[in-house]
């Protein structure tokens, strides 16, 4: 996502402690305090400006959602969504960088992980940015429950065979694969706004679920 | 594939033993025996017009090639084609059923397997004929070397999206991913009949590499 400079996120940041969690650390292993009830927890790495993650928590009143994203210019474009969305009191956003996860949640804090349209990162020497590189399912392994799944959607097709492949190789389980998911929309398909963006040029948009297995 | 009656294919398969092999069931076990060397076996579950089989041959001297194919009206192409070729000596055909291998084949026989634009059996009550269905990728197993592998190509996007979760739920390792083959289309990419012609149209070919683990 490009991300322009905005000089007053800051302010607004701190003006809505109440949407964007100023310390999430206190939190780690405990989320359900911040959300008053023991509902699953499902949380979107990459949130950008938020339509996937204010639209699942209306969709879904009984799960718990949180939106983290690292950019601060960005974040702020999802705070006022969820504002206009009236503010559910089922989603949250987090400033935080998604290979800092393990700070704030651990095991079995996190019942499932979505990845949305994440920076495609094509060149060769910077895969091990790419969110479905293998240091990153490690780290969201680390704070899923046993058996927990990754949802991912993408439009860029060299990220989405990488992570087929990338997934594989560490020994998760593809329950779902979508090469056209817009062919036959999932009634419950949450658009993100890069979705409504690519899917309205008749690109394909790919989707997958992967489920971690139990270590023998 | 749609298959015309061909009254004559009898007769002509008959006439060409040197490349339908009337009586595979005589090599299970010792198919250098066929090709007069040790080069390793690869093979392709429905060869259809054989193009594929004939071009991998000719491409690949040091590799032995069968081509197993069901209908006699459809293997009689293929043979033309091999004839056409100068027939190689790397190359022959089967007439058999794909469900019936383990009759002709024991393990450690076939060192690759290619299963190129199967039909894609569409209704869900036929999933079971899909030639990467679990039932089918036990039977390769079964005459594969350890650590074998698969390489399967097709237009069909519900096919594909099916075998990627068939394959992953069998506990096989996905090496290699392409949701577009000929975007980048790969130096020794030998196309099938089929393949020119959906490619020519504009559409996508996916194609994925699979293999087998050790069991533990």
């Amino acid at each position: 996502m490009r991300v322009r400079n905005k000089p007053w996120a800051g302010d607004f940041i701190k003006a809505h402690p109440e949407i964007i969690i100023p310390n999430p650390e206190e939190y780690k292993g405990n989320w359900q305090k911040l959300f008053g009830n023991d509902h699953p927890l499902h949380i979107e790495v990459g949130s950008g400006k938020g339509q996937f993650i204010t639209g699942m928590a209306l969709q879904n009143p009984d799960i718990n959602y949180l939106g983290i994203e690292l950019f601060d210019s960005v974040i702020v474009k999802a705070a006022e969504k969820v504002i206009a969305a009236g503010t559910p009191e089922n989603v949250r956003l987090l400033l935080i960088n998604g290979a800092d996860l393990e700070k704030y949640f651990t095991k079995n804090d996190v019942d499932r992980l979505y990845l949305n349209f994440s920076d495609p990162w094509p060149k060769s020497r910077h895969a091990k940015r790419r969110l479905t590189h293998e240091s990153f399912l490690k780290i969201y392994e680390s704070i899923l429950v046993d058996e927990g799944e990754i949802h991912f959607k993408t439009d860029n097709r060299g990220l989405f065979e990488y992570s087929l492949v990338s997934v594989s190789h560490y020994g998760m389980l593809l329950n779902k694969v979508s090469l056209d998911l817009h062919v036959e929309m999932p009634e419950d398909n949450v658009m993100t706004e890069y979705e409504e963006k690519f899917s309205a040029k008749g690109q394909p948009i790919y989707r997958l679920e992967a489920q971690y297995q139990l270590k023998k």
